[in-house]
């Protein structure tokens, strides 16, 4: 949805106004300056069936979890967060999942709960805009790990709506920033997608039209198809929606889709107001604790004040005027909005994919299955299984350094431009971060769920229990890949950004990448002759080869792209047609590798700087991730010319299973170092004391009702008779 | 875990000793003899938004849908069942899911109701042994599409159960089988894997020993480890199960696995008899009116008649006796444990698969994303979309056609077994079949599941409503990857036979292939030579350019296999250690290749026999199959030496784009021939009617309290404050 909302704001056009130039990437704190900070706050893992493939482990997991977390601070808040949230029965988990109602009825508690912690102290509050925003991201991620509703009603709920008002409105929105961040008096919610329209804003439907003589805007929805629709917290909750609808004036004129901030329910009652018919969307297949919600308005009118009135505004009188002033501020703002909430289901992706493939790893080095009796073999001996897995585990490691710092440079912009200070090059940083936003969402949800079904299966049987929660996982994460903009769709806007760099570096004119991430493209001519020269597999675990390889790659694709593009152009066809046949095999192998080639050098940056001991598990994280990636393309390598023959894939392949082989020593500990607390991760298969089936005896036995006749055996008996 | 069935019988050491010569397949019923049978009993479809791409296809779709289904009578079956139950408050829809417990108890109330429907009617039951099998797997498949679970339930606890009386028992347990098939007194369970033993059955702990004084069996569990776990209708329901635990004599030596009749619970009261402790698994990611059991034995005694005694039996005094007698019927109900249930299991995949696609083509052509005002375009246009889905469209009509076929071949030697027939080859046609049927079912089984998830993504944000039904498409069916074989090892099992033929053809020998489906490995040598020599996209989608790839393919990915495995034997490994090393990039990647290659030599042999007004779409379907798995395999294809330069991938893609495109005229009725009855798809997004939005607007509108304040207003009121 919030795609929708980067196309209204661009829409706005001012974007292209503002050129300026933008400062070097600042580098990241070194966290190597190894003074070695007490982590005893991080609970002990009791010893037990898992210590034979931990203490192979060339490294600390403590200190490689703060180093992923990568703040000892916020580390600590998680820790808080989870410790003070296992000990209140609010938070307990079910072991039966409780109807869709009970579902959000305990979320919302869950919400009024963590409100009343007051997690965001008010020295969090008061704090710079950057550190405040990952304060708020940690506690988003720390609650999302436990109940993925609760974080996104929160997220939604106040945060969404609050940094809406910031960023679109004025001084007159004051009042219901106020209200949201500070009383909480008003639970928001974000209405933009409607019933026939998601991905495609620009034809939506719902209206506000000015009435000048009362000064105020009807809200109508035309017919069923225009209703809004999927909106969080709507069904059951909000106080007030944000909703995008097309402003008309009383003349007819439509002036696109604007920002109003609406009145739903009466915040004592939680009834509705005449006027609106709200309806909750039913059964999801997850994340049942959201009241995703409908509306149609008939006739429904609100002040003219609730117009966000940031970039546009309706005189009393009924006059259009756009305020084109201070465009720098109201860039930086619009790039928080765009980019701030997928950073968020970025970060989730992350916790997500750490949790599954925890759960997987643990298991497998506790489970046996096959060999001999007394000496059977744990399932993470066999090659097949550690190829399923270990790939994943790398990618969680990857995903998360990558996301750390990117949140990083994402946040120093914005507040930068939030402070008004001249940022330079702020409108081609905001481009470049929303190509790389736009493409790494899709890598980083769609890798999760892979993870999470490959996970499961790796589990057996077992993996199939609710209690294993690696259906859960599944089922809450799923819809990443689908709000907050289509991942198909998504892929489409960044590869647009690159083809536009491609055809600045064939022109010999100026790439507009302030974040230098596609700078190689200079080279672009000098690169595509390199090609595939190793003889051995020591030659391929190299970052050299994996950085010069993907930069061969995403040369050949744009190009393939390129002229593809150009070519079906010039059979007449427009830029909009000649876009969607480009897509399958092109746009979207080429932004994909874009992806992990940015993942890959975010973490390469980050490495390098970490402290020593957890360099050599890094690296082979590291090259895992990347040469488990290139896989993946060698058909592009091969059609490119860049690989030739047998050997290329044969050495590949081979380095992958080598250190995939090299891992299982670590891996263990890497997934202590990534997996939250047993309560957190909540399965009964990978408990960090590894004690399985004591684990799962428990679990089983404990069950409510297990031992019990069924209480409608009557109903049955004689049982199944003809 | 029929797979570990697989091994306890093959333990049984008697299939090598039969040899005998096995005819040549028949071929299957010609069903172009043109006579038009008369299809009225399908319903019509009500003309509507869809019939825009329903009247461009070249075929009638009810003729396809027959041709699908394969005869008559059994198309009239299907529908006569769906037509009952739709009218049968218990089979209802519900639109939230039901507790677990509830889920349970409608299942078991389900499998009541449909004994007494009495669907298997005295003629099919007197039919012969092919026919009433067909009958039985399309009653099967009818309700399964209805719900899951209670197919499960009912192949468990009658079929398996039954059949495996008259495979494994004798004279005997003639009064099981009828107390079960015919006044269906029992419900059984089927209780092989244990708590710490799934895949490797040889290790299971559960031990029934020999008592000669009193002629009893002592079963007896020694540790939650060895409990019995995940045995279906035995949490809640089951009167009996079907055991299998190690034979041990009173002097302590261990037979082996072997099968026990084991009483479980009073019919009349469904009370657990002492000496059990039974208990339900709980809630499961999905089939959870299934009621998965666990059971520990504490020295449970029955009687010494309850062993199944047909490979061996105990004699009142204690002696363990072999009994070899009649082995080509033992060889052929050995073979039937071993794959019915896996045919039933793909039959059940093809339903499911088709299903999926239906929703996702039917809301392709009916929703419109982007474009101009009055001229949106439909989703089913975009070159994107079409890639996504046509390939599974394709899927799901090829594997269709194939498991249709296989499962006559397979009837017919049962058949033919049963009837004491000298079946020639038996032997060798039962490791063909076996090798056959644990390739297939996990291709079938994994399409299926990245089908419902990538038709789930194509519905966008609607496909995530429970009502799309695409959550529980998947969720039900996701087990099936892992029971009755998880599908990693099973292609071990495929990949071993593969093997032993491709040493023979190496070596001059015969090749122990009766049905003829690795013949070609003969000229291996030559095919060897082949490569890719076509210039234009017509020459690939031929079906010579298809099978002749796949026989290149197969035989290189033997040869690497195989190298690799004698490479590893080389030094020193054991078969085992060998053949793990081998699994990844090799065998995996061949029983892959093997098991798209039967379904396309299967598939491609019925079409040839179809009405012609059928053949075209028939054939651009198969060649989209066809050219989209080998897209798939294109790295081994340019490693190989098979495919050079650009050109081979940029000519098979284009072909596979090309196809879509030319599917498109097509897809909407295609889909009308797999999908079941609007009731039974019970989409919410798909009705046959393609009234899109009508139709979600009344399921919105109907949800239970979609309009009212949650009853827990007050609980949470004031909202949210701080
Ligand atoms: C759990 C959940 C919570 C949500 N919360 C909110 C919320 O709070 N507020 C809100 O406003 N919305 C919300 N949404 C809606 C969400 O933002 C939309 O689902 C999303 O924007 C996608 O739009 P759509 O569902 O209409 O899909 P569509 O745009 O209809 O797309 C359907 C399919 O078509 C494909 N497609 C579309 N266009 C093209 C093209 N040009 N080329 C190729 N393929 C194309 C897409 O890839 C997709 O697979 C939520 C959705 C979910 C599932
Ligand atoms: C819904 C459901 C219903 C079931 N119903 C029944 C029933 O009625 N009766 C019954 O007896 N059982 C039943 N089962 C159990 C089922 O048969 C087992 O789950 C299945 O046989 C797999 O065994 P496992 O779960 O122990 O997995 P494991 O054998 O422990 O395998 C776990 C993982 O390790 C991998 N692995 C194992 N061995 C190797 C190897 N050598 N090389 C590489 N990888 C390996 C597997 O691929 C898998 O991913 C049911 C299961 C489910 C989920």
């Amino acid at each position: 949805m919030l795609l929708l909302l980067a196309e209204a704001i661009s829409a706005l056009a001012f974007i292209e106004d503002v050129r300026c130039k933008f400062p070097a990437i600042r580098s990241p704190r070194h966290d190597c300056q190894r003074k070695m900070e007490d982590l005893s706050f991080i609970p002990d893992i009791l010893s037990g069936p898992l210590d034979v493939y931990r203490n192979t482990a060339s490294f600390n997991w403590k200190r490689l979890k703060l180093s992923l977390e990568g703040d000892l601070e916020l580390l600590k808040l998680k820790y808080k967060i989870w410790h003070i949230l296992e000990r209140d029965p609010l938070f307990a988990h079910n072991q039966v999942t409780p109807s869709v109602e009970e579902q959000k009825r305990i979320t919302q508690l869950q919400l009024k709960k963590i409100n009343e912690y007051k997690f965001v102290t008010k020295e969090i509050f008061n704090s710079s805009y950057s550190k405040r925003t990952r304060a708020i991201m940690t506690i988003n991620e720390a609650v999302q790990s436990l109940n993925p509703s609760v974080s996104v009603k929160m997220a939604i709920g106040i945060y969404l709506f609050s940094n809406a008002l910031l960023s679109l409105g004025t001084e007159r929105h004051h009042k219901f920033y106020e209200a949201t961040i500070l009383n909480r008096e008003i639970l928001a919610s974000f209405a933009l997608t409607e019933i026939a329209h998601g991905s495609d804003a620009r034809l939506m439907r719902t209206t506000a039209t000015y009435d000048a003589t009362r000064r105020e805007f009807v809200v109508h929805t035309p017919d069923f198809e225009a209703a809004k629709c999927w909106v969080g917290n709507l069904g059951r909750t909000c106080t007030h929606t944000l909703l995008f609808a097309q402003l008309i004036m009383p003349d007819g004129t439509n002036h696109g889709l604007h920002g109003f901030v609406v009145p739903i329910r009466d915040p004592d009652t939680l009834e509705t107001y005449p006027g609106l018919v709200v309806g909750d969307m039913g059964e999801k297949i997850g994340v049942n604790g959201i009241d995703n919600g409908f509306i149609m308005f008939n006739q429904y009118r609100i002040p003219r004040e609730n117009l966000l009135n940031r970039a546009a505004d309706v005189t009393e009188e009924g006059q259009y005027v756009s305020s084109f002033s201070d465009p720098s501020k109201i860039l930086g703002a619009a790039l928080e909005n765009l980019s701030a909430g997928r950073i968020g289901i970025m970060q989730e992706s992350c916790h997500s994919l750490a949790s599954a493939v925890s759960i997987a790893v643990r298991y497998a080095a506790t489970r046996t299955q096959f060999g001999e009796q007394d000496n059977e073999i744990p399932l993470i001996e066999y090659d097949l299984h550690q190829w399923r897995l270990f790939g994943y585990v790398a990618a969680a490691v990857v995903f998360r350094i990558y996301i750390e710092r990117f949140a990083q440079v994402y946040l120093n912009i914005v507040e930068k431009s939030h402070m008004g200070e001249n940022v330079d090059n702020l409108s081609e940083a905001v481009s470049e971060i929303h190509a790389m936003v736009s493409c790494s969402k899709p890598l980083l949800t769609w890798t999760t769920m892979e993870a999470a079904q490959q996970c499961r299966e790796a589990c057996g049987g077992h993996g199939y229990l609710k209690s294993a929660n690696l259906g859960d996982i599944r089922s809450n994460h799923e819809p990443t890949v689908t709000y907050e903009g289509d991942n198909n769709v998504l892929q489409q806007q960044a590869g647009n950004w690159l083809l536009r760099q491609y055809e600045a570096a064939r022109g010999g004119a100026n790439l507009d990448s302030p974040l230098n991430t596609v700078a190689f493209l200079r080279n672009h001519t000098t690169i595509a002759k390199i090609s595939f020269t190793a003889t051995n597999t020591a030659q391929l675990k190299t970052t050299q080869f994996i950085m010069s390889t993907y930069k061969w790659l995403i040369c050949y694709l744009l190009k393939q792209t390129y002229e593809k593009y150009e070519a079906l152009l010039a059979k007449g066809l427009t830029k909009f047609q000649a876009k969607n046949k480009s897509q399958v095999y092109r746009w979207r192998n080429l932004t994909k590798a874009y992806s992990e080639y940015l993942a890959l050098m975010f973490t390469l940056e980050s490495i390098e700087k970490k402290e020593e001991t957890l360099q050599p598990v890094l690296k082979k994280l590291f090259t895992l991730y990347g040469l488990w990636s290139l896989d993946r393309h060698l058909v592009e390598l091969y059609q490119g010319g860049y690989c030739v023959g047998e050997e290329p894939a044969r050495l590949l392949r081979e380095a992958v299973m080598e250190l995939c082989g090299d891992l299982k020593s670590e891996v263990v500990s890497v997934v202590d170092a990534l997996a939250p607390t047993d309560f957190v991760l909540n399965s009964v298969l990978a408990k960090s004391d590894g004690r399985l089936y004591q684990n799962l005896q428990k679990a089983l036995v404990g069950h409510p009702g297990t031992f019990s006749r069924a209480s409608w055996w009557r109903q049955v008996v004689p049982s199944a008779k003809l």
